[in-house]
């Protein structure tokens, strides 16, 4: 198989990580987002929406969408579980991925996407105010994200998961997305740093 | 268990069709979303999100997301699989429901919410010229959906699926998010007819 990568740019860092921590080495073909060439015809083939990561099959299935990466990662390797054990871990985990992915990562990004200058290609077209009013709710998102962390270590329990990996994406997105670090938050600060130490993050 | 239902919204929808093609029956709280009772002391205290649907297992297990409370339902009740089989299966399931989550339903949903004045309380703040923007997204994902099921009978495959059942959340949405429904796209169409007839769509 072959990892069609992306560099720093949060979804291929998603699944480098989740294959860091479980310690799999798959084969990795790298793309250069920053001279757009995701955009490129052999890209573009393999994947129509022009998104990274993608990854080829040895029978020439291609899957897309990291967290259906992820998926497939999980299934064949199984140990150490970034998806959940039984159904209702499972579905713990799903629910915490989406809130981070849905109510955070997305909202840091569209702040980014739609306010910073540099992304007037990749975000067509900007809408400003829609950028602005991602800001608030990020912020109120890492408040809750607090107050649950004052459990427990990780954000769907007491094992680290797919639903981290997803989390330290915004925390990470917080600079460029011009949305203050919110250092008074004690323990998503603590949860952060210990998330951010882990030799998978710098996958 | 119990399911917090909340009626016609996607959603909600959502969970009971998913749950009616597995013919699982759970019983049901409903709740009613046109006058805001998912904003009530008693949602909130289950889902500080207020969103539905929202289960509560035996043990007092509080789970949120359409998509974890199927994963839910899935590893307790495997037959029919709507979320894919092996490995492959599973992963091209995923990104097919994110891809019509993501880049469908999505847009569809924010057109609508963004756009039309009966959302005005539900989205806050209503960006009209971000919701404009998602109209034409959506339109060039029928095309491709389109392309795509020319040569099979469901987006993830032979076999219907939980993607199905999310690309028929953002049909039925077209209506009132004011885009028109691509009637020359025989195979879309021809698609939507048949997932539409299932009896778990009245669900």
């Amino acid at each position: 198989m072959l990892l069609y990568d992306g560099g720093r740019a949060p979804n291929p860092r998603r699944v480098r990580i989740f294959l860091a921590e479980k310690n799999v080495v798959v084969p990795i073909e790298p793309v250069d987002m920053s001279t757009l060439q995701h955009r490129s015809e052999a890209i573009t083939a393999l994947n129509p929406f022009q998104r990274l990561p993608v990854l080829q099959l040895d029978d020439g299935t291609i899957l897309t969408e990291s967290v259906a990466i992820c998926r497939y990662f999980e299934e064949l390797y199984p140990d150490p579980p970034l998806m959940g054990t039984d159904a209702a871990d499972q579905a713990r985990v799903e629910m915490w991925n989406r809130r981070m992915e849905l109510q955070f990562l997305n909202f840091v990004a569209s702040a980014f996407r739609h306010t910073h200058p540099a992304m007037k290609e990749w975000e067509v077209p900007q809408v400003p105010e829609f950028g602005e009013a991602n800001r608030p709710k990020a912020l109120k998102m890492m408040e809750y994200m607090d107050q649950e962390l004052a459990t427990r270590a990780f954000l769907a329990g007491d094992r680290f998961s797919i639903a981290d990996i997803t989390a330290m994406m915004g925390m990470d997105m917080l600079k460029p997305a011009r949305i203050e670090r919110p250092d008074h938050l004690e323990n998503l600060m603590r949860w952060y740093k210990a998330v951010a130490s882990r030799p998978s993050a710098s996958a």
